[in-house]
């Protein structure tokens, strides 16, 4: 969203919804952190609050004694969750239905920058389908209190040399994970970007109904058109952003997905989005060749058209609300527990 | 479950895991009543117990606002609910995945029978696929606290004749009901059955991703095959079972659904099933001649194969939990506020 649009949009709310509007003119001068905290003063929400996740495709219930049962043995076994949990705020923002238009971002360079520039005011989950490609977004912003930048890169080094250590992350969803050189992925005498960058991750999952046979190129942001200058200005200093091919058409890019966080008194703070489908945009990325043509034609090949995408959306940012939950309740304590002397 | 089964399934308890069955010894000479209510104390959910539904489709959550709009200006508009809510036992019955085959009941006369002599045992909510038909299979048994049958009644004559009434009882899902003969089922000099069986409710809803316009057959329990008897043993005094049939098939029974509730200290108990597809047994209702081979070409036509119907079953116990927590929530008020002097 531009300034221009954002404009507009509060002109509109005063024109219809005084009491709205009162609210956007009262904070509108505030960083986006306070509006936040602002916003949910005003409801019944207390910020942090969670909710029993209620809904697990049938695929997904029979999956987790499976997994349960593979996990069991693991030293990390009693990571291993049956209650999900989500926040309350999170859950209300999707059930209002589909983002508002002006929330509604392209993949493209431009839509990447408005993202960096407006993610504190965007609403801290969504889902919609964009019309021009067509693809599924979902977006999300995560905190996690005791969870630091490091940990995550911990995590992301750590869990995809074994399975059941991808099935503690969401025990219903997640099936399988292996990693290309898993010994480069364990060097620790290389950076993090040595390690998972260029280092494809073999993933096997449940997104809604939709089994996800795929594979993950990790790279640094600016390989997909974040601006540098943004990332740093924001502080952002964690990154897992990767482009998703099917297994079955690896040169394919599916998903552009945006992992970025940074470390604040409050917790490790996280934005997440995703792009499912087609996008003419597509074509910009080196390791994709074609991508904006080969999307179109993968897109068509699974049936994936306006209505099935905007549902896909929606399971998307179920399925983030919901690992990411899961992960942030242990990640403090299995890395304490792997990192003793840190 | 008859009784030799259920002797079965104990002892295979016995011999694999310890701590269960000795729960099962200690509880078995109890009544129905005491056994839930020993399970639920050894558990962290306590009784009536609720949570926020995380999960609506699509559709629903793009209904909700149209419902609000039509039901605003109507003298009931308070009762129109946004955050819905379920009990956390239920919720924890259905995710642990599709029933034990003990509790599979079939649609047939002995299948209505052992719903009878077994409902107080039975898991709290749950659904399955039934293999012979195919059928999708889901239960339930609900405990509405301040709610009596006579209100329940009162219920069924009255929602039906404003299709905003109906948007009452499940905000996201219900969009129209209208009955055949509205004078008749208004008409408070005849009884309840006299008004509402025979005066067929035209329904259309989402249940889960399916949109259903179906005609709903209310009648006797008796001709559907419950025993009489056993409705006058165990109390019962409210009966809303009916067939559904689609709209442009109406001589098709699709579903049975047996709705039957009596009072009790606690509030209303009410016990629900379905049997959603076909079933040589379908041929015994009397309005319904050739409900056998009627139903199996209509699931045949509808693409309603085994993992379509087992995953009907879950959105038809999902969808049972959630309007009849809900309903039963403003159920009192609205009937106290409807009828002043009774």
């Amino acid at each position: 969203m531009d300034k221009k649009m954002s404009m507009i949009s509060r002109r509109k709310l005063l024109t219809t919804t005084p009491l709205l509007a009162a609210g956007a003119m009262l904070t509108a001068g505030l960083p986006g952190k306070l509006v936040a905290a602002t916003a949910t003063a005003n409801s019944t929400v207390q910020p942090g609050e969670k909710t029993l996740v209620t809904y697990f495709q049938v695929a997904m219930q029979k999956r987790w004694p499976i997994n349960k049962k593979l996990v069991q043995a693991k030293p990390y076994a009693k990571y291993f969750q049956k209650d999900l949990v989500v926040p309350v705020e999170m859950v209300e923002a999707l059930e209002k239905g589909p983002l508002p238009k002006e929330w509604v971002m392209p993949p493209t360079v431009d839509g990447l920058k408005n993202v960096m520039q407006t993610f504190e005011q965007a609403p801290v989950s969504g889902y919609a389908l964009v019309e021009e490609g067509p693809l599924a977004y979902a977006q999300s912003r995560h905190v996690f209190p005791g969870v630091t930048a490091k940990m995550f890169e911990w995590w992301f080094c750590w869990h995809p040399l074994e399975s059941e250590r991808y099935m503690l992350w969401f025990p219903y969803a997640h099936i399988h994970n292996s990693v290309k050189d898993p010994k480069r992925l364990a060097d620790t005498s290389l950076t993090y970007g040595e390690r998972l960058y260029g280092n494809p991750n073999h993933i096997t999952e449940y997104i809604g109904n939709m089994f996800l046979d795929g594979v993950i190129s990790f790279d640094d942001p600016s390989a997909f058109g974040v601006d540098k200058a943004l990332i740093e200005k924001e502080g952002f200093t964690f990154n897992a952003s990767g482009i998703i091919s099917p297994w079955d058409a690896p040169d394919t890019p599916l998903v552009l997905m945006i992992h970025l966080a940074r470390d604040t008194p409050a917790g490790l703070e996280m934005i997440n989005r995703y792009w499912i489908g087609a996008h003419d945009s597509f074509d910009r990325f080196k390791k994709f060749p074609g991508g904006a043509s080969k999307s179109k034609a993968l897109t068509r090949k699974m049936g994936l058209d306006k209505a099935a995408l905007e549902n896909f959306a929606y399971e998307m940012a179920l399925h983030d609300m919901t690992e990411f939950t899961c992960l942030g309740k242990f990640l403090a304590d299995i890395y304490k527990e792997n990192n003793p002397n840190s």
